[in-house]
Order: C-alpha cells, then structure tokens, then sequence
C-alpha cells in the first residue's frame, strides 16, 4: 500500500547503506487515500425538508469557539498506519480515511424540536452509565436539547413499556455507578415494532449502546429508516467488554475490565504460591477473542500461561499444556493459568445432549473450559503424580468485573464517545459509529463496524512481539 | 502535508456535491513522508568492531518465532495522521515516519558478553519498578543476559557506589510495588564521572529511566560516548508522571495518577456538598502542563472548574472565576475546583525575596497556587458575603498520587517499553527512546524527544473542543 | 473492686501454689455493681400525658418475634470487666453496668404521631450517612413512623431553613456516599431558637450527631426539653473520627480512617524507601488524641515512630527524636513517622500573634506539627550531615481520609447505632446516647458520655503493651 | 448467676417504680466468677527443670517499661457481661474469667536457647502472612530470640521436609501479602511423627496456625508433650474465615472476608437492578455457620434476604422464599440473595452417589447451595411467569475473598494476636489460645477452643434483633 517514492526509499529496506551518514532520512509517499463516506440525513432526505442552523456552542455563556474549534468536513484521520517499506505491492487496507468527529458550525436539528432516544442492549459493560449520562448532560447543557428519553430494557422497550424522561440533575451521579440505569435485555428486535415505537413517540435522534448484535440491528433500523424516509439520525456506540469490535481502537469498559481481572489473577496467584504445587486457574470473559484474557495477562506478569481462543492448543504430549506446567511446578512450585471463555470449545468432549444443543442465536454452546481444565489437571496428576498433593483452585470473576462502574481512563473515554456522538448527529449524519482510531475521535459508517471483528490476530507483528513477553509455550507441534 | 490528488478531493471540502450517491468515496495522497534516521552503534563504530549473531528468541524453548515475527528496518509508522484537506499547503509536520519497535533477526550484542546498567532519575512516578522489573527479566528469559545491575539512587551512582547486581528472583514482584527499587535523586550529573563508570564497570548497554532533564543528560552522554568511540548502547525511557514529553502518545504512570486523582476530587466534592457553600479544591502535578488536571477533570465529571499552566485566567470582574463560582455555589450550593500547581504562577504576588528565589534548575520558583487560591476565595467571600458561611477544603495529594504501583494499564505498557527498549539496543540501536506513536511502539532519535515539549494546545481542535466538555469559563476578555 | 471471696482466690496471685492440679480453678465475686439509671420521659411527664402500645414489630408481616425477642429494663451489659485479683482496695469503677439496647415490647409513641428530626453538625466523618439512612429505614419499615425529616446544615438549621423531608427512597443509596446529605456546619448553636424550632415544627423525636461539642449544646436542650416539660425524646450519636469519647468501645468511622490512613503510610514508606536518606512524614487527625495515629501505626508496621498528644517527645539530645532517626537511618537507608495533629504543640514554637490567637472554642490555636516537624529534620540534617542527601516527604491526607464512605465495619455498625437509638426512643428513653460497651449494644446517659474523654493512657496496661509492639523510644529523659 | 443483691435491684425489673427520681441507681453483685485454670509448664515439669530470666523487656532500648507495665497472673478478664437481673437462677455461664495476656516479668525460656517453630495449617485466610511476620519479629526484637522456624505446608511438614528459617528481613513485607508464605495443606496429621518431628529439630516453642480440625490435632500434640514431659510450650492461633471458634470474640481474617464480600453484593446488585427482574445470588463462606453471610448483609444494606446454616428456610408455599422474592421484584424490580454454602443443605435433592460420599473428614459432602438456588429460580419463573423475563446472576467469590492481605483491622488484630501468644509462651504457658475476650486480650485453655464452636444462635437477643434489621422472612410456617 505503501507506494514508494523513489530510490532512497528503496535504500530502507537495506539500512547499511545508510552507514555513510550524509543523508540523514529517506521519504515516500503514501497513495492512494480512500476517504470514507459517512451517511447523512441529506442522502435521502430533500433539501427543503432539512433546515440548518449556527452550533449553539457559538452562544456558550462560558466559552467563545476559538478559530478552529469546529470541525469541518476536511477533517479527516488516516487508519492504516504502518508501513512495510520493503513489500512491493501494496495492500488495500493501506488507503482509506474516515471524518474526524467533532462540533460542526452549522448543525441539522432545531434542538427545541428534538427528542432524543437512549436505549442500552446486551450484556453489562462498565461504563454504560456514563455514556447514557453524558448524552443526557452533553445534549442538555452544549445543544440545549430537553426531550431526552430512556428507553427501557433493551430494544423491546421501543415498543413495550413507556420511554423515562432524563435530565441532567436525575443522571448526576450515574457515572459513578456500574450496570445501565436504563436496564439491558438481550433479544426483543421486532423491527417494524422498533421503527413504529421510534414514528410514535416521535423521535428524531436514536442513541443505540450495544454489541455486535445489536448493532447489526441497528444497521436494520437505520435501513428501515431511510426505506421510510423519516428525518431520524441513528448511531450506535459499540459495547463490547470483550473488545471484539474492529476498526476502532478499542471499546469502552476494556480497560477496567482488564484492571479488575488483575484482583481475580492475584487471588490465584495466592491460593497458588500457599499450597503445594498449587495451580490457580483464572477464566476471563472472551468468547471469540482473547484480548481481556491476554491484556490481563500481560498487565499482571504473574501468569505462566494465556490460552485463547484464537490459539489452539492440546493438553498431552511435548509441548503441550502438561508439560509445560509440570516444568514451572517443579521450578516454582505453583503456576497461574488464565484461560478465555472461548478458548478450547474445540477440543473439549461434548454429549451428544451438548452437541444439539443451540444457543440464542444458533450457534453451538459455550462449555465451561474453566471446570474442564480443573477437572483434566486433577485427571492428568492422579495418574502421574501418586501421593503428591496437587491443589487446583478455579476462579470466574465474570460478574465481579463487568458491573464495576468504569475506571478513570474508561470515563474519559466514554464521555468523549458520547460528546462525539451527539456532534455527529446534531451534524446529520446518521447510521454511523463514533470511536478512536488510532488516538483521534472519528465517525465511521455502521455498517462498516457492525461487519468487522477484532480478534487476537496471532499471525501479526503485534501478537507475535507479545507472545515473547508472557513466554509461554505457542503449542505448534514441531 | 496532504497534497490533494484529484478533483473529486476538492469536493470533499464541500460535502454537500456528495449527494449524488454514485461517487462513494474520494481519494487524496500524503506525500512526501520522511523517515526519521535511528542512531546505530555502526554510525560511529567501524564494521569489524561489530560482531551480529541471530537473535536467541530463534532457540528459545517456548515458542517458534513465526513467520513475520521480526521487525525490520522497513517496518515503520506514520506520525501525523490527521489532515484537513481543505489546506492549500501541507504543513511540514504532515510527513514524517519512525521505525516500529520490536525484536530483529540479527543482534549486535553477544549476550554473554553484554552487561547491562539500569538508573533510575528524578521524582517518583507509577510504574518505575514495572520497568526496572521487565527490563531485568526479559534480558535474562529472551535475550540470555546474565550481567544486569542496577544504578543506585540516581546519575551520581554511576560514580559514588556500588552498582547493585540484579536477576528474575530478586526483581520477581517488584512490579507490584510504587516508587523505585533502584532508589532515585535529583542532580549529581557530571559527565566525565558517569562515561568513566560506565567504562570502569564495562557496562555495554544503559538504559536511562528519567524525565527532561534526565533525557538532555542522556544527550551528553550518548555524545560523550559517541566521541570516546565506546561500544555501548544507551536508551531512555522517558519518566514524567505530568506527561508533558513530546513524540510519544503519553509517558508511562500517567493514567494511574489520572485515576488516583480521582479520589481526590472525589473526597472534595464530598466536602463541598457536605457544608454549605462548600469549595472543594485540589492541586495536582503539572508544572508547565495540565494533562494531569484536565484528564482528571474529564474522566471525574465532577469538577466545575479546572485551570492548567496554558490557560490564563483571572479571578475578578465579568468572566472570572470569581463570578463564574458565584453563579455554581448559588445554583449548586458547592463547586469542585482543580488546578494545576504550575497555574496562575503569573498572577500570584510574588513578594521580593520570593522573586529572587529559584530552583535547582535556576527557575523562579513555583508559588503554592492552592493555598493561594484558598485564602483569595475567603477574603472574596469575606468582602462580599457577609453573614454567609463558606467552606474551602484544600487536598495536595500529589505524593499519594504518584507512590502507588501502576495500574493494569500503566504496567502493560512499561512492560511493553522495557521490551521494546531492550529490543532495539541488542539490534545496535543507540541514542534512542522507545515509545508509542499513534498506539504502535516506536524508535525516535533520543535528541528529537528531549527536545520536545507536550503541552495541552489551548489553539487546537482537541483541546477546544475537550474545552466544550468541562463547559467552564474561558477567561476570554470580550 | 473485685471483692476476693475466699482463700483459694487469694491463691491466685501465686501462681505456683496452683501446681498440685487438684484445684483447677478458684473463685471470686465482683460487687456491688452499679446499674446507671437512664433518663425516660416519664421522668418528668405525668402518667396519663404518656400513651403506650405494643411495638408494631409485633405484627411485622416478615418475622415473627420469637420468646425472647425484646429487651427488658433488667437487661443489662457490665462495663468494668477487667480486675487485679491482687488489688487489695476495690476501684469505685469496677461497678457499673447499663441498660442493653433493643426493642422493647412497649412504645411510648404512637408511630402516626411521631415527627422525627434528623441533624449532622461538626465536621465529617466516614458512616454520617449511613445512620441517617438506617435511622429513616427503621423507622419507617420497622416502627411505621412517616414523618421524618432532615435538618439542613447543624444546629442552625433548627431556626434558619425548612426541614428536608426524607423517606427510604429518597435515602436509598444514602449509605454508598461519603459525606453528609444533610450538610453539616459548626457553631449556630442558639438554645432557645433550636428548642422553639422543635416545638414549632412539632417534633417529638430528635435524632442528634455530632462531636463533644455538640453533645454538651444536646445536654442543654434535653434540660431545656424537661424544663418546658415538652413530651419530645432526645438521644445523640456520638461522631467523632478521632474516637475520643469516652464509655463507649469505639464511635463510628474510626476503623475507616485507620483503613485509609494506611494509603498515605504506603505511600510515605515508598517515598522514603525510593530516595537517599528518605523520610516520609505523615500528619493524621487527632488533636487530643493520638488514637487514629496510633491505631493506623499498629495497622501499618511499617512506621518507625508515632508521635502523639497524650506522649510528650523531644527533638534533641540523648533518647531524643533525631537520634533515634538517625540509628534508623542508618540501618535501613530511610524512616517512616506519624504524628497526630496535636503533638508537640508545646514544644512549637509560636509567634506572640500564635500566642493570643484563639480557635472558635477559645483554645490556642493548633500549629500544624507536620511542617514544623519538616523544617526541623531539615535543619538538623543540615547542621550534622553536610554533603550527604535527605528527602522528606510530607503527607496530609486529612480530607482524604474523613471524606470516603464508611467501610464494611462502621457500614455494621452505623446501623446498629442507628437502630439502636431508635428502639431506645421508641422506648421513651431520652437524653442518652446508644453504643457498644465491651461489644454489647447499651444505653449511656447523654449527659455521662458528654463529660467523658478517651484518651491514650499512657501508663495503663493496654498502651504501655502496645508501645512495646512499635519498638519506638519513649522519650523519658532517664 | 447474677445473684441479686438486695431490694432495690428487684425493683429494676419494674423500671416504673424508679419514677420517683430519689434512687437514682440500683447495684446488684456477680459470684461466683470462677477463674478458668491455665496449663503451664511447671504442671508437670519438676521446678529444678524450669530456669525464670526477668523479662528482656527491661533492658530494650528504647523504651523503659513502666510501673503496671506487666501483666501478672492476678489480672484477669471476665467472659459473661450480660445479664437479666429478673432471672430467678443463675445460669452457668455467668461466672467465667480468664487471665489476661501480655507480657510477664519473668520468662520461662533463655531465649539464646529458644527454637521457635511456626505452621500454617488448612485453609487460606486473609491475616496469616501478617501472624508469622509478627511472630518472627517479635520473637527477634523484644525476647532476642534467634532461631525462628517456618515448618512447610502444614502438619506434614513436621517430617516431611527442612523447616525454613525465618528472621525480620526475610519477613520483612509479609503482613501486604495475601496467603500464606509457609504454605499450607490439609490433613498430614500423624501423631508421632509430628512429635517426633519437634523433638528431632528441638523446637521448644511451637506455634500452630489453623481451624478447627488443626485445634483438635494441637490438643493432642500437647498431650503427647506432656506425656513425654517435654520442655516445649504449645500454643494455638485459631484460624478460621467463618469465625466458626467460640469463647474469643472474633477469629481474624473475618472483617477483612466481610470487607471484600461487599464487592460480590455490589455486583449482584448491580446486574439484578440492570435486568428486568434481575436477582443477583452471592455464595459466601461459611460451612457450619452464617457468620460472614450475615455480617456481609448486615454491612451491605443491600441485600434483601441472607440464608445461612442456622436458620431453616423452604421455597415454595405461604411464607417461603419464592413469595417474598415475587414481592420484592414487584415492588422494586429487582432482588439480591446471599447465601452462605452450609444453607439448605438437608433440602438440596441428593443423588444416591452424593447420598454415599464423604468429605475427608468423614461428613456428608457439601452441595452446591447457590447453583442449586440460581437453577430452582429459573424453574420456579418460568413455571408461573410465562413470557416474563428473569435474569438470576450468580457469584461465587470465595477464592477472591480469602487470598486477600488483611485490612487495617485485621491487621491490627494480627499483631496483637501474635504478641499476646508469645508473651504467653516466653511466661512458660503452654496449650493455650490467645484472643480477645470482650475486647480483652487473653489466654484460653487450648482444649477448652478446640471443642467450643460459635454459631449463630437464632434464638438469642442478638440475632433476633439482629434479624429485624434485615426485613427478611423467618421462615416459620404459621
């Protein structure tokens, strides 16, 4: 992706020739450039259907914009980063750009006209309350917005129970407690209800806080939306404690959940170094990605052994996990495992009952590798160890760290998401994502994300790097 | 910097043509982009005085480096990411690009042969001994080095004791520990007397963990060792808890103080909401930046006010903080101040001797802008309220603060700049820092980050816009 | 005190006559013993002015009262319970005893005609909230009472601002949050304004916390209650974090200041540890006495010496404080001190203006001892160690510690005080206080706990034990 | 017991009659009090085998003990307190003292000739690192004691492996860590060898830290002692999270499992209050008693209902735990059980295998309690609750628990706990337990510990009252 631009650039690949000191750098050029295109209210609704109007931040009672304080639509950020100088040809990935967020000058709503809908689906995520609090505060206090509402219980509250009024002073302190105030269910997507619940209580702004289910559904309504040309804008925050979301940095409540993980790690490191040959067996959150369980890890520097479900691994034989562990027992005497929910579903003997069974959404069921693990490690040291005492001690600290209220660095976090979002609404932009890519807050096409996954790419530079940190074993059969 | 490519880029300027809906997307270059050359031991050392061999990892008993596990010369990543495309000229920053940290094939550093010296400089900050730990066991476990010491108490340890030897058993749980095991001071940099012990102790690898001051020495002694031909490599980590060091994304122990400072600002809203008419005021560190005050501020959402050494204010008249707090106390019955210790130095009265005063460093001296600011809020509340009660609690946590260990996050990345640091000196790398760059590990020349500056920007979109969050006074006289 | 009653108790202080095994034990008997007499309404309110009834626990939809449920007049707890069997004389305090604490089979209010007031004054304290969450909690689940209400902001709030209803709902989550919802202030004391603002509002139950001060303001309006005859019960909760009030075990938020005092004792051992010849000196409440300083130095073990009101200390000389630095020092590189805010106030120097100034109460105001003692170290290092280093850090986490919620000890024990005082009330007991004795739940006449104080005694069993566990010198010039 | 002495105490049981206001107080006496008789060496040691020293408290450095500073065999402690003055008899326990611990003016060892030996055995409870740490240093700073002895993992390290030795910088920060530095392990109980073992290391000082089955084995550690009539003084520092011993007041470890135990109620709250009719269900610690679940409760203040051992409850019917949970989510949404694992155990189904299996120890299996709750919700919903939702979380947080380092308290506790031992061992005391007696440091026949047990008594005062605190169903079918 990286065209290079001339020969000095070529001399990169071989920094010897470097050696002569004269030229002190080499350049290249980086083309081409594709600039996403963000959805907007105006891609199907008529101009004179849309009324615009100045920021009201212009009339801030404490703070006059500074030349620069709003984003234009020039504003862009670059998402691909990193370069391999030497690769002849370059990749797709290497081109593309998306809007930076931000308050624009001009923005698409009439604030005394707007009513705004939050709505929380899913699973807990630390951090919830404080984007719902801070799309309430930031929409009352920047905008001047005073139809705020809650929409309770996940996507069936649209059309299943009355919506709750929010203002500043009722979200006050929300941000200090976890779960969601609005409460969360999983399932209850009936889109036509959905769109018809959104037409009957009359609102034109839909915040959607949720996973990669919900915002698949999201990607629906927005559809159903434009199939209806209503002048509602639409956008999803992406909830994910796992962090499984592609294209943005990160997601909110990752961080806290990896800091929180770290209580659960020292305990088994404890029950561990306290007995005799003493294994602590940690199961973290991580269904399709191991990016808690290996963050987690590499934050506490007392695991011997990260498996995930990226990496695949087997138990008997050289190289395997018994082995491995029989070593660090007799070196130290005790050893610290962390496993992610996910890992291992694939080499775990289900009955025939686990076979057929489904969950919610088709597919087949999680088995607990936690309690399959403890069980196999106590099976192998029986067989092997006869009258060594083995302690295995198992901890799931699942719900002990996804209901904490977000940490420092997830607060600010999500108050930038949520300021961001609003922005981008009041702009007109709809079915979009706001998040950080690469550091800077963008806007970026749902269904861009809603499609993307992020997983522990164990191929990669970055993962590769990492895997010499914990040094553990890579369990390639050799 | 972002040269334009094409006529449908300059639509982007004017979003509305977008309209249509055929075109989806735009495109643009970047160009030229300068790669930033990396000082290497062969710069100054002739080629027979380098022996290479393949770097261990390639042994190493765990894991099977795959394919693309190395970093090589040609991997790098870009620093300015964010462009408006409606500028007629690039600016010169748009175009410069650093090597990716990482471990390369070739090592120039027989590990039996390598002895390495860790210091430790200046003032505490989370995550000194998540470093110090990291750097002790990584060379050992990945790189086989068994000559590790630690630097006692400073620069001046080079010279006046003895260095203290160092290995995985004693530095085990250091990284759960604040402060430094190394122990650390202020001064004792003399040049001569440091290159010397360095020679004397036949230390082929340094690596420097301090602050600015710290990084301009490091200058001098990598100069010094330039000049004296010596086959040792020196790096730096920079160590400021303010993080006001330029380049890289933030310095390590900076989100834990973030998050540390937390509690206090929480224990002075509790006492402002407690009394009537109730200020609760914290300092926190940052003497010529506020990144610690203005992200304790956003992430806390508690405060009202927060002032920082790049923003001037005043206290009197239309606009001031004065007025601004009158208005908070009567709607609020309290208000949280924050501000930095470097704030305000320019309006606090100086009395004459204080005047002459300076520091070590041969800077007027910093005033207690807190205690200041307490006793200019009662004898305002003295002169116009009377018969009104006020109450003004005043919180320094700055050493309770910047004691603690590193939280999850601040110590995956000291782990990930030790390893990075120790991966670029076994590479031949001197003269160096290792540190994030838009998220990706990166080398940057030692010179370019000691003169660099990290100030919160009061002009840019950022910090205008983050201004938005706080919704407090500008302190613009209009 | 302790009457021996016959020869073999005598035996008892000769421990070897014992050793013939057949007696395994002996005897003796304690008498008299004083019962307190508690205040009650009836005291002073005419037979047929007092209406009882059964207590509405009776008829508690959830539980039923089991034999033995309620607490009568003849239940009583002992508060002198330790003895010198060797003593010839019996001490006067060896024969007290008080009424237990708990609900009582009759009530002296009917709950539809109780108005309960509700008021914090004095300074914060971990647990405020809590009592005034379980005091309304109980109340209204337990007694059915639905009028009560918050008096704003201390003893002013009597005569000066309308009273805050409260409900469970209201004070749900009360008891999570430091501080006091019902604000607090000193001062405002005015008898005959607090007593018509009683009668006016028509409370017949007052519900007071607060410190010394304030008890001995509550003991005149509980004489002012009599005097006026009114049918209106008074108890107060005794909140003082520095644990100085005498009879009872402990007062609230005590264990919580302890708790976080260790934070600021880490982070002075870290300070100290990390630098040359380091220091870390940490100021902690208490200003007639050193129980927070000392209980948070046991807590700790990691304090080298604890300076405190009740214990006179010297800087220099022979036994003296810099002396005993100094071998600390040297040992061990660095030395951790705490000292209660009103240590060495004699032995500060004070200016003439130090000298006249008068606090609120009338007493010579308090020098911050933390400071003074900074400087001195300072000096003294200056004058005895030229050209060696010294680092010393000084911690005042005051608001830090007196600002956090109370944890899960005083969180207990908030609400048996709260519940407690409430039963009491019910009871028609009045002008007494509630609170734990040797463990046991009692009622205390008001008037006896106002005049009491809990100091550290030096020269009793308890401390001069205790000292031996600090292993600090003990500044007894011999 | 408390004989009454006079008319006037009968009156006490008519408080009416005390209207007068003339007698403003009763007395009443307590005999007999019977001292319980402590074992010491010289029971069975001939006196030309027992050499006395003063104590080396007289000549420390740095304090000077002063008069009353020890303690003597005179002073004494009394267990019962409480009593009801209308009992016509006595009861038994009313006559009880102990003697009170602390340091006596002459020692039984020569401590130039003492070989101290300290185990840890069964469990993990927060405090354990902080006894042994304090039992080194004590032994070594105040009795010059230099042969100390960490025995490995329990009983079987008696004969089964090199005991550690053990000085203050070795155990320098034990107290900040969770679990136990010496290991532990369950069972390895052989009698002779054990003694053996004690006798082969000549270990005349023995410190064993464990539960109830540890107790049990000392008890017979010490007869065999004293069998062999060896010069070895025994004692016991009884262990056990779920403060299950009886006679001392509290075991240690148990505030700082309360403590942490709110985290897990926090949680449950948290996701309970964020679903639609969500009940969060904690498991907590405590086989044969409730102590942690209901002290846990009582702290929370959240919780809505606590099962434990003592108490027998059902599910189904008219007073059962699925009415008062239909009513608690009607009326709030939402519900949070705790249950300690000993609850409900004869009402669990037993499968015919589970009906056969036996612990260890030779007792029925536990089941698991609060899987079995989480499964009978969900059947018990969705047999009457078609269509509605229900979310049960369920948290078992006991290895998160118990592997923490003790809080300040605990902490505190610790230490006084292992000087009150040593005190007492160096006095030539032996088969005793030291803790406190209504807050009285005191020694304990070991025996007497070993077969008293200290359960939740459902019928007494306490917890009757306690019970009207939590609001909860009794479980009395009516």
């Amino acid at each position: 992706m990286a065209a290079v631009s001339h020969t000095e650039a070529t001399n990169l690949t071989s920094p010897s020739s470097n050696n002569n000191g004269s030229s002190s750098s080499s350049t290249f050029s980086i083309s081409p450039v594709t600039l996403q295109k963000l959805p907007h209210l105006k891609d199907y609704i008529p101009q004179q259907g849309l009324k615009t109007q100045p920021n009201p931040l212009e009339h801030n009672p404490f703070y006059h914009p500074s030349q620069g304080f709003y984003i234009s639509h020039s504003d862009v950020v670059l998402r691909h980063i990193v370069f391999d100088l030497s690769e002849s040809f370059p990749s797709p990935a290497s081109s593309i750009a998306y809007q930076r967020a931000g308050p624009r000058d001009r923005i698409f709503f009439d604030p005394s006209q707007t009513r705004a809908a939050i709505v929380t689906c899913g699973g807990l995520c630390p951090g919830l309350n404080t984007v719902i609090r801070e799309l309430v505060v930031a929409l009352w206090d920047l905008y001047g917005v005073r139809q705020i509402f809650g929409v309770k219980a996940g996507y069936r509250g649209f059309y299943s129970s009355e919506p709750v009024e929010l203002n500043p002073k009722l979200v006050h302190s929300w941000h200090n407690k976890g779960g969601t105030m609005l409460e969360t269910s999983r399932g209850g997507f009936d889109l036509q209800k959905i769109v018809d619940g959104i037409q009957d209580h009359h609102f034109n702004q839909v915040y959607i806080i949720g996973g990669d289910g919900t915002m698949r559904g999201a990607v629906n309504i927005f559809d159903e939306i434009r199939r209806r040309k209503l002048n509602v804008s639409i956008t999803c925050i992406p909830k994910t404690v796992d962090n499984d979301v592609g294209i943005i940095d990160r997601s909110f409540g990752f961080q806290t959940a990896v800091e929180m993980a770290q209580q659960a790690i020292s305990a088994a490191l404890v029950e561990a170094e306290s007995a005799v040959n003493g294994i602590g067996l940690v199961k973290l959150m991580g269904r399709s990605t191991g990016h808690i369980a290996l963050h987690a890890t590499l934050s506490s520097r007392d695991v011997d052994c990260c498996l995930i479900p990226e990496m695949e691994f087997y138990l008997e034989g050289k190289g395997g996990l018994f082995e491995f562990l029989e070593q660090r027992l007799k070196e130290n005497g005790h050893a610290v495992l962390v496993v992610a929910e996910g890992a291992g579903q694939d080499i775990i003997p289900r009955t025939d009952a686990q076979k057929e069974e489904r969950d919610e959404s088709g597919n087949p069921v999680f088995l607990d590798v936690g309690g399959w693990l403890k069980s196999e490690l106590k099976k192998w040291w029986a067989r092997n160890h006869q009258n060594e005492l083995l302690t295995v001690k198992y901890i799931d600290p699942t719900y002990m760290i996804r209901a904490v209220p977000a940490n420092a660095t997830d607060k600010l976090y999500c108050t930038l998401l949520a300021h961001s979002a609003i922005h981008g609404v009041m702009a007109g932009y709809t079915g979009f994502v706001s998040g950080p890519i690469n550091g800077i807050y963008a806007y970026i096409p749902l269904e861009e994300v809603a499609q993307s996954k992020n997983g522990v790419n164990t191929n990669d530079h970055k993962w590769a790097w990492v895997r010499s940190v914990t040094n553990q074993p890579d369990f390639m059969k050799v």
